[in-house]
Formats: C-alpha cells, sequence, structure tokens
C-alpha cells in the first residue's frame, strides 16, 4: 500500500490543521464508504493554504480528493492510501447577500442551507435547492453542476455561478469574481471547472446570483392516471409563473417511503400511477393557497388530475414533503439497489419508464423497480432492487436504463455527476469527440494528473 | 502577401460551394471592414462538408475564420490573405419546435428572426433577442455567447443551449446534441465553444431552450432624474413577473437618436436624465397596458419616475423601440466614435456613469458621450466620439471606462466578445491564472492555431 512521506506531512502540517489515524476514522464518511480510504485529512481555512497544499503536492507528486459535505452520490469523493483528501469545510465564510446587485459572495465549504438562510433573511434565495442542504456545500455542488428542485425555474448550478475562485492544478489561484451575467472576457475558464468534479482544480469561492424570494407557499399532493397527465399539467401550470417546484414520484416509490415513515394513510387513498408535489408561490399562504387551488381546479375539472389535497398547514406540507425526500426508505427496504440519475425529455417520460418497466420484469420478474425526480426537467432518480438471493445482473439493468436515452436527446448522467460510478456509462454513451478534447484538457491543466485521478475519464 | 495554394482552392471547390473574387467583393462585409480581407469563401451546406473543410485546411496549414451573420462588433470575423472564410450561412436549417420538450434543434447558419418566427408560430420563444435578428446567425450568437435585451429575465446564450454540435479542430465532429437541462456527463466542452469567438471549433448546430412566448406586451416610455431611480424602479418591478424587457438610455444618447429619426417632438417633454422602456407582458394588449400601468403608477406617486407614456398602439411603441434600436444614429453624428460594451454591478450603475462623464470631460471637454444599454444586467453600451480634428488619445479613454470596472465585480466585456477590439483590454485586466490556463486549452484543442488565430488572446 502507498503511504505519503512522513517529510511530505511534515510540511503539510507547517501550512494547516491535518487530520490522520483515529481522528479520520471518528469522520462520517458520507454516502460512498471509500471517500475516507486516504486516511489523511487536510483543512485548509483560506484559499491561500489551498494553494499552499496545491504546489507541496506536486512538488511530491500526491494526489488530491477534494471534500466538501461528501453528500455526492457518484464515488467522486473516494480516495485511497497515497492521495490527500482536502476538506474545504473550514472556508466556510458567507459574504452579506447584497440585494442591490442580487449576489452573494461564498466560500467553497459553506453548506447549501446556511447560505439560503443567510440570504432568507433578506428576502433572497440563491434559486437552488436539495435535500441534503444541510450537508452539501457549494463548492460541492459547483463541481458537481447539481440541480435539484428548482432547476425548471431558476437553472442549475452553472447558471447561478457568476464568479468562481480556484486553485488550478499548476498553484496558480484563479480569480474570476464578476458580480454581473454578462462578461464575455476570452474562453470561459470557470464554466470548465462547474461539473469538473474536481478533476481540473479545488473550488475556493464563488458569486452566486439570487432571485427574491417568494413570500409564502402552498403546497399540493395531486395524483394522475399517468405520467402524461402530470407531463400536461406541468405544461399547463408551469407558464402561469407562480409554480416553484413540481416533484414526481411513480406509486411503487410513494408507497415504499409512505410505509417507511407511517404515511400510509395520507398516500392510499390517492388513485392513478403517479403522484405529484406541486408547490406554488403567493405573497400569504392564504394567497398562496388561493393560487393553487384555481390553477389546480381547471385541471381537475377535465380529469387531467385524479385526485389533489393541498396542504392546510406546515405540517401536512412537511409530512408531504417527507414522502418526497426521505428516498432512502427504498435502500432500507431492499438494501443494495442499483441508483440511477437520468433525464428524460418530457415528451418521452411516461413512455420511457413504461417500457423500462417492461424490460426491467424481463430481466427478473421479482425485482423492484422504483422511480421519483424532479418533473420539470424529466430528471428521474431510479433504483432497481435485487430480491434477496438473485442479484441481479448490472450490465442489463444499466442497458435497459440507459439504451434509450441518447436517442431521445436525454442523458445517462442528470445531476450527481459521473464519479467512479458512471464511468463505464460514459465510456458507452459519451460522444467520442467530445470526450477525446476533454482528456486533452485534461492533460493540458492537469499533465501529473494530480487532481482527482481515475475519476469521471479513464 | 501569403495566399492560398491553386492546389488547396481545387480541393476545396471538390468539396463545397467557393466564392473568390469579385464574388466575393460583393459581398456585405458587415461592421468590421476586415471582414472579407481573405478573399476566399466557403459555403459547405452540411456539417460533414464542414469536417471535410477543416480536415483539408489541417493538411495546408490553411487557417479559418468562421463567419455568420458578420454582425460582430469586436472584429472576430475579421481576415486577411492566406486564411479562409467558413461562411456557415447555408447551414440554416430550422427544425420543428418541440412545445413538449421546449426545444428547437438548429443549424448554426440560422438567423435569430427565422428562429424567433418559427417558435412563434408554436407559441414559443428561444428567449433572447437583439437588435439585429434579422442577420446575427445562431452559431455567431453561441460563439460569443450573445446577451440582449432578454438576459435578465431568461439568461445570456449560454444558458439557452443545451445541446450542441460542432467540428473540432482535429476535424472531428463533437455530437453533444442533449435535448435536457440537467445533463452531467463529464468535462462539459460544449461550454467552452460558448463564447470561444470560433477559436476552438466550427460550431455548426444546436439544440436551444424555448420559453412560453407573451400572449401580448406594452411598451412604456419612462424618465427618471437619475440611474439610481431607475435601478429602484427595476427592482420593485421585476419581481413582479411581467417584466419582459428594461432599455435603459441616457439623455445625451436619446436626444441624439431621436433627432436623427425624427422623433424629438416625443422626447424633448420628457424630463429627468435618463429615459427607460418598460415592456411588461399580458394575455392581450389591453391587459399588459393595465398590468404596466398598475407596476408604473406607484413609482410615479412616490416620485421616482418623473414622467411616463405608455404607447396607446403598435406605432407608437414602435417608435419607442427605434430610439433604443437606432443606436447606429450616435456614428452618423459623431463618425469614428470609441465603442465599449461593459457590465457594471446595478449598485454602481448611477455613480460609475457620472464618474466616468467627469474622466472623460477631464480627458477633452468637447468629447461626445453617449451611454444606453440593457438595465437589469447593468450592461452599458458607450460611444465617446472626438470631435473633429482632436482625436482623443484612446489610451486615456480605455482607462476611463475599464479601470474601475474589476474592483467592483463588473466586466470590460459584457456580450460582444474579445475579438480584436479587447485584446489588449483583456491582457491588462483578465486574470493571469485564467489566461494562462486559456492559452494551454486553446494549444491542447487546436496545436496548429488554425481556428481563428490572432484574436482573443495573444
Amino acid at each position: 500500500m502507498m503511504m505519503v512521506s512522513e517529510q511530505f506531512l511534515g510540511a503539510l502540517e507547517s501550512l494547516c490543521t491535518v487530520r490522520r489515524g483515529d481522528a479520520v476514522e471518528a469522520l462520517d464518511p458520507g454516502f460512498c464508504a471509500g471517500n475516507l480510504g486516504a486516511g489523511i485529512v487536510a483543512l485548509p481555512r483560506i484559499a491561500g493554504e489551498v494553494a499552499a497544499i496545491v504546489g507541496l503536492c506536486r512538488a511530491h507528486k500526491v494526489s488530491i480528493v477534494p471534500h466538501g459535505g461528501r453528500t455526492g452520490l457518484a464515488g467522486a469523493g473516494a480516495s485511497v492510501p497515497g492521495q490527500l483528501i482536502l476538506d474545504l469545510k473550514s472556508l466556510n465564510r458567507i459574504g452579506e447577500p447584497d440585494p442591490d446587485t442580487g449576489t452573494i459572495s461564498v466560500e467553497a465549504g459553506a453548506t447549501l442551507q446556511d447560505v439560503q438562510e443567510a440570504c432568507a433573511s433578506h428576502g433572497l434565495t440563491p434559486g437552488i435547492d436539495l435535500a441534503a442542504r444541510g450537508t452539501a456545500t457549494i463548492g460541492g455542488m459547483i463541481a458537481t453542476n447539481a440541480g435539484g428542485m428548482e432547476a425548471f425555474r431558476c437553472g442549475v448550478m452553472r447558471h447561478r455561478v457568476l464568479g468562481l475562485e480556484a486553485v488550478l492544478p499548476d498553484g496558480s489561484l484563479l480569480s474570476d469574481m464578476t458580480r454581473v451575467s454578462k462578461a464575455n472576457e476570452g474562453l470561459d475558464i470557470k464554466q470548465l471547472l462547474v461539473g469538473a468534479e474536481g478533476r481540473l482544480g479545488i473550488i475556493t469561492g464563488a458569486v452566486l446570483k439570487l432571485d427574491a424570494l417568494p413570500g409564502a407557499t402552498s403546497t399540493a399532493l395531486v395524483s394522475f392516471e399517468r405520467a402524461a397527465s402530470a407531463v400536461e399539467a406541468f405544461h399547463h401550470l408551469q407558464p402561469q409563473g407562480r409554480l416553484l417546484r413540481a416533484e414526481i414520484m411513480w406509486r411503487a416509490y410513494a408507497d415504499t417511503v409512505a410505509q417507511d415513515v407511517g404515511l400510509s394513510d395520507l398516500v392510499s387513498p390517492f388513485p392513478g400511477s403517479v403522484l405529484v408535489l406541486f408547490e406554488h408561490a403567493g405573497a400569504t399562504q392564504e394567497e398562496a393557497q388561493t393560487v393553487q387551488q384555481e390553477a389546480l381546479l381547471p385541471l381537475m375539472e377535465i380529469g387531467t388530475i385524479e385526485h389533489a389535497i393541498i396542504a392546510q398547514n406546515d405540517r401536512q406540507a412537511s409530512d408531504f414533503w417527507r414522502l418526497r425526500e426521505e428516498s432512502w426508505a427504498v435502500e432500507r427496504r431492499w438494501p443494495g439497489g442499483y441508483w440511477y440519475d437520468v433525464s428524460v425529455p418530457l415528451s418521452a417520460l411516461d413512455q420511457y419508464v413504461r417500457k423500462l418497466e417492461e424490460d426491467l420484469m424481463a430481466i427478473a420478474g421479482n425485482a423492484h423497480f422504483s422511480c421519483m425526480g424532479h418533473l420539470g426537467d424529466g430528471n428521474l432518480h431510479i433504483t432497481v432492487s435485487a430480491p434477496a438471493g438473485n442479484p441481479l445482473d448490472k450490465t442489463l439493468v444499466d442497458a435497459a436504463v440507459f439504451s434509450r436515452l441518447k436517442a431521445m436527446g436525454g442523458s445517462f448522467s442528470a445531476e450527481h455527476g459521473i464519479g467512479l460510478e458512471k464511468m463505464r456509462a460514459l465510456a458507452a454513451y459519451g460522444d467520442p469527440a467530445k470526450l477525446a478534447a476533454a482528456r486533452a484538457v485534461k492533460q493540458a491543466l492537469d499533465p501529473d494528473n494530480l487532481m482527482n485521478p481515475g475519476k469521471v475519464l479513464a
């Protein structure tokens, strides 16, 4: 087993706080058990320390795995002995939100929730939200170009990033902290770092674009006979301008979570094969409820919606959202499932899921298929769980999930990144000219392959 | 003078239509007189021909200058003998807009207006608009990451591009024509091509994101004592969700254009130092007018707005818009002016323009200073015109315009690109680490420097 040298460790400890041994084993590895495999964690406090660490790693040819909140689902944070984990969580300063420019300056290690709260006190929002908000960091979200529940309306993380600061593989500090939307100043290198999963440098800070925070919201749980009707409802509701979120759950997913969290009585009266959570905005909660009711009523009258309940209070709304956010219940019920994160053009959503279910039943009649996601983006989170003692052939399941996506303009990798999990899919479905260009760019900017090697692209 | 060889020309003519000599001199060079300097124009009809031309140019070491509508203002289309102009205008097919996925597939040479019209018949819009719509092509707009009048609401061109097809410098065809918003499939090479001004390859096609087209609009011409009040009004109006456009014109600009197009009687009754065009949406024109009136009235009552007229019919609205779009009137009145295209954070907009005016008066008391732009983005188009016989020192004027921008998080290059015009500014104000990375990427993807050499970055 390759190890870093004592000389490197000594130099590292003179640059920043370092954790080793028991102090690392005490940490939460997050979703991926291999995240802490390197056994050594550097905790810089300022961007200058990050640059110094990168310089030291270059000199000692030690490769770097950057860590944010360790909420990544694709394995981009996995590390092995001989590598250094660069944990950004101590770079967590959050600037004052500026309502006049609609921007905020944050360090990479700040959590999404801390940024949301800093903005909310000024009636603003960073325009992005996801279930891991309490742990996920802004730097990690930029490195994976996170999406979440507001993307159909506010864009993905790339669209929220106005400015970026990062330490490049050569140890230089890129500082492109513009606060404006229109800035075209030659090749936009920061766009390369967004979604690069730490392969081109260490993001240390950003300027984010802010939007006005809706005054109040109303949440409805709505069921449809099939997904095509939910898509139709989305196309009807979205142009009205008050729809904040639209999260879709197929029946098997909703039933599994409902049973796990004790909400079966809520879910079981709903007919139809899919449930959708719609969130609408209003100046007050009462107005939001009225807006939502008036928006949904015509769809009930023409039979597009099968059944709907508008949450009457915060507790009920919170129950509705637990159905969506307690997705881990699926793993508790059927451990060891294969997880997927795909994008499907809305016109094909219904048929894609039906055909996939058929294909999976052909592979194994007793497999458990669970599906939910972000309706507006056609972004589905799919779990295929093997019955005990009958492990499914992952190659066959992968092919069933992935093979139809490219021709329809969808994506085998929507919002969780490639990491280790989807390297094979990227090789199979990525455009060859694009992959060749990506290799050339990686080689040009990180010739020693020090930045998160072995991930994303072979 | 270096010329391409007869052998190259013969091979080129076997690949596609080629124009030379008189046939080139008959073409409109567009804004930049040097655009047609190469004297040889290749007109491919399909992406495969573009790839073949790139391959031929590689073999003969002939560099390529791609052309769209030749509406670029920064000189990225300039060419010299020995180069080949690759004109994309025959790649102009426009797919059927797809309301279900909210996308359209277009070839690079399609004009913005043709795409807008194809979308409008389905109640959709590409979500981007600019005065050169009749000539500017989608490929050129992607290559410069165009902005325009809807950017504060719909994003810049980068945010409208879901999928991209391009011929890379090695002659390979990158085909990343996804139709979904969430697709993270390794390093996002298409983001590098957006805004690269033809330096990394030839864009041949794209999938664009579409929005619902507003049913009807109402336009108001509004004046403010100063720009700070206009910014305040924008912050008040924008969150209401019905504001489509907000274009700002300082007095000297508005008066110059009004005089040129015969609208002085319209403009002269307005008090205040800035005029703003606000456009609001409604289901019908009448509703749009009511929405606009109700939105503006409170701002008049508290004195933020000095004076306002809501256009009562299309003819009047069209007159209002002529003030904004006939910007060439400034050049007609004071020929040979220096043009700038900067972004200023809204909080600093008023002060930036006041201070700039002071600085310019210190440089030359008789200079003419004209300023207008996109209020929501803080994107200003500035002209500084020398009085006859007293040419201004461009270095001093450049410094006055540019020097304050970086510290405030603005940009010396908002939406027109770098081209030839802003190369010196890029070298002076671009982040050194970013520029070094940009050079490395260019070298990696185009080692022979065949793609639009001598532009953007020295």
